[in-house]
């Protein structure tokens, strides 16, 4: 049913989207101390979910439990996490960096994937996007924060921009293992200027303030 | 394998769903103060939360991501949302009014697609159910609220009665269009009664405030 | 295709399990002071979400809609609850004892039958352990609560084991009844020695406090 990416780049992108997402899912926990049960249950969470929403929206089972080796990554994440985070300092950049490798590589992943399956080009750029989000949304919401995506702008763009790189490539013609590599890499690119400088989306104007 | 209600108003009980949705979420965005790409982000995950929780549970693949119209719809209540929002006075109000709406449309089509596809009136009705209360539960999490139907009297009891009226139609052997439609009537009129009259449920009595 | 543990054994824990997580939703939501329908929601949430979980992440229908069984224990939960609340003293030590009964119940079912559908041995453990956890995580979530499996230590471990005990018993031949049924009481045992004594795992030590 598969014959469009290369499979052992789609394997390599699962797979560190996997790790990289298990890192900014343990960080986030250790963050809010939680016990090294709880810092490695919320990496496997954060590691899969991007995964499981994009099989199960194209409609195949997910694949994450078929196969030991998204195990092995997204258990040594935890791991990695509970152990290295002491040494790490600022652990806020620790979450952003590493959910915006993820998110680079997963909405290229996605997207991929989804062209794999027979989803049109639009749909596969959207499936892309959502399968980069769905881990970091509900990471933040098993931790009682308002989700990153709706709270914080250029989330949503660089990943609908990341999986359009690898979706017009394909639609072009090219089965280059360069083009998913480039649109992760312009999706990460992006999430990171926007996190550094602060790049603000327009906002409704505050026109009168709610007692509520 | 459809061989049911008449396609032709399914696609427009969802699309309408689906919009409808869109704008509950958008403008639950606007008034917590999103950006316009959260406003987006929100009105999508909202329209579509519904119709991909009813597929799921049926077993088939989401359709919302093979139908372009689906997407559009979606994309055009988030972008409406966004710039018609300063002009709206009174936004929790059309929170509700919308979501209401589409609480008696996705009831309705997601009992009938529950039958199409075999399953029994009973479990149609409650997946009917399930598929209007979704969008809302999951726009309510996102924003950190206890979702509505947890909190409000009379908001599963209508989706449950809109589509109960669909299903005994069908069951009494009628594939009229205007049964969907008068359940859809009812689960709408009966919600925003229950909004408007403040209608309460029994509630267990307080016996004692504990400390915590 | 299912040519594994005794049917009627496999249906008797999942009925059970739904039963006992229904009343963990439920009292959850009395203690919270929802009205009855949201009681009633609350628990068919927490009853049905591990099956449906686990189901998707096979890759099979969820079988909770085909099944009316399901449906009469999720809601006889409901009502139940709501009438039998106000004459229990204490109401968290009852949504945790159920709670502990459900994930014992869940985790062994969610691993047999995972083994049934061809899934290895440590993919059945751990989709054992996620059935389990599925509800009472959702539970946490819709009452705005950080889940107990990412607070609680001995949570997720016990799951696991409960899992491990009837996923070896399998895999060294044995289709025995009892298997299973150790593995729900040693998963039960160990939750509730855990939260009887307080264990506490090992959490990062705090080095400095900062003023978030």
């Amino acid at each position: 049913m598969i014959s469009g990416l290369d499979p052992t780049l789609l394997l390599w992108l699962n797979l560190v989207g996997v790790f990289v997402f298990g890192l900014s899912g343990g960080l986030a926990a250790v963050q809010a101390r939680l016990d090294v049960f709880g810092v490695i249950v919320l990496s496997a969470v954060v590691a899969f979910t991007g995964g499981i929403v994009r099989d199960l929206l194209i409609g195949v089972p997910p694949e994450t439990f078929r196969d030991w080796r998204y195990l092995a990554a997204a258990g040594a994440a935890g791991v990695v996490c509970f152990f290295a985070a002491p040494s790490i300092d600022r652990r806020q950049r620790g979450v952003q960096l590493f959910d915006a490798i993820g998110l680079g590589l997963f909405c290229v992943s996605g997207a991929s994937k989804a062209l794999d399956f027979g989803l049109g080009p639009v749909q596969a750029v959207l499936l892309g996007a959502i399968t980069g989000i769905g881990g970091g949304m509900l990471r933040d919401v098993l931790l009682r924060e308002v989700p990153t995506v709706l709270r914080q702008d250029l989330y949503a763009i660089p990943a609908l921009v990341g999986g359009a790189v690898a979706v017009i490539a394909r639609e072009a013609g090219s089965y280059s293992v360069w083009f998913p590599l480039l649109g992760a890499a312009v999706c990460f690119a992006v999430r990171m200027a926007g996190v550094h400088y602060k790049i603000e989306a327009p906002r409704e104007p505050p026109r009168r303030r709610s007692s509520d």
